[in-house]
């Protein structure tokens, strides 16, 4: 196994890019935030399953954190992570610098006025024109003909596609399953901040959204009494907070009233300080 | 002389840049309107200068067309585009639909804070988001190495180096001097709809920036004097409307005071109903 190729220059990055294309070599690329887990790991598999060569990036990226939020607190181990990119087959890593990335004087960002103002967009601020500003960035330095992103971060898969045809990046966005613990908790970098009974609190999560599931298919159709079930059931569990529950669209994330087609059902819930989001696709006729 | 290829499928595009990329071509990109002069022939001739192969665009980009604005009446004529094109040795014009370009649901733009809040930004609300938009989607279509702009539209060409460098998109840009008529009328498409009355009065522009140049170098370095004295001069022409005058920063587009380095004076004025842009570089020490 030849040895992973740690880049921080955006250039050799580039560089290197263009020198595989001309060989005729494919790329799939995963954005990463780094502190690499089990969810990561599938989406890089993936990666490497669907072209001939594969860049992950870590970059913890601030535009897309906002005041009071965790980017001081974000968790890092980048040794573990270059370890674990090579034994996955990875061929680079690109950590780009935060100086190299936001240069003084940065001026440019990409927005949009629909998706970012559903779910978790509303109370991040600026969240998704961090997001989509980094994504570009990170497409244009990279140069991949395909990139992976986790359904578990469902508006920013809906945002990412949207961008990508509407500037028509010339790269396939594959979607790919949230992965999960044995009992069911989504993978996160941010479960390491979880004391042992958050952990369990945690899984109320995922719990009410399979509730929901099984709701649904004993023909409760109404969206509002899902979500005030799985609110009922989130809240009974001692220090959660609930950012949203939403049942919406799968394309423009608008709500829906009656559940008569695959909905998706999201939610984002404070367990003590740590922010989890979570979401299933909720349909009738399963 | 191969004919000139006339592209205006979007995949069709893309593909034909990655197969001359692949032969190991580069690839110069003009952006433009359409109703080709003398400027835009100019800015051409550059590109075919700096690569092995040049794409020019004809798209009327409603996005950046404020209301009342002339986005309806912008005037086209693309048969003679195409010959244009071809005489000058262009490889392909590339003409985008709206329709392929704008699909239902399209929302992403692109933005900065700073640079657009300045000169005609402010009186274009919108115009250079409109802008920079059609210009990533192009270079994300078109993948060219190189693209030239002219300086003409010089808060364009500071708001696309900002953009290409914030972003990270591997193009070099190049800037093109000016291109006027022989009595000085800087070339545009719309000069086509000025009277002859008014095509001598459209000359206080270009006469106006020459007299701020000749009156620095008599040491008057004060701004508002040069300013007040274009305003003046260009109000004197009956029918005229000066939208702004400006000294500035060339970099930043920052209002200057004193003229103690080179700036630029820009200014936007109507004649008639026409809105005509002009800028100089002028230098304390030329």
């Amino acid at each position: 196994m030849p040895a992973i190729e740690i880049i921080r220059s955006l250039t050799e990055m580039t560089n290197w890019s263009a020198r595989h294309r001309r060989k005729g070599n494919s790329i799939s690329f995963v954005p990463t935030m780094g502190f690499l887990h089990e969810g990561h790991l599938s989406l890089m598999k993936e990666g490497k399953r669907q072209a001939d060569k594969l860049v992950i990036s870590i970059f913890v990226n601030p535009t897309q954190f906002g005041p009071g939020e965790d980017f001081d607190s974000y968790p890092s181990d980048l040794d573990r992570d270059f370890k674990l990119a090579e034994d996955i087959g990875a061929d680079v890593v690109f950590t780009p610098t935060k100086a190299d990335f936001y240069p003084q004087g940065f001026d440019t960002f990409i927005n949009q006025e629909k998706l970012p103002n559903h779910l978790c967009g509303l109370s991040r601020a600026g969240h998704f024109q961090g997001v989509m500003t980094i994504v570009a960035k990170l497409f244009n330095v990279v140069n991949p003909d395909i990139a992976v992103f986790g359904e578990k971060d469902f508006q920013q898969l809906a945002i990412i596609r949207r961008m990508v045809k509407d500037l028509n990046f010339n790269i396939r966005i594959i979607g790919h399953p949230t992965v999960r613990e044995t009992d069911g908790l989504a993978r996160s970098s941010r479960n390491s901040k979880l004391t042992s009974d958050q952990r369990i609190t945690a899984l109320s999560l995922f719990a009410s959204l399979e509730k929901a599931q099984n709701t649904l298919k004993s023909e409760e159709t109404s969206a509002a009494v899902l979500i005030g079930n799985a609110a009922d059931f989130i809240s009974s569990h001692p220090g959660t907070e609930i950012d949203y529950i939403k049942i919406c669209d799968p394309d423009t994330l608008d709500d829906v009233t009656i559940i008569d087609r695959p909905v998706v059902m999201a939610m984002a819930v404070k367990v003590g300080t740590t922010r989890l989001i979570d979401n299933m696709i909720l349909n009738p006729d399963k």
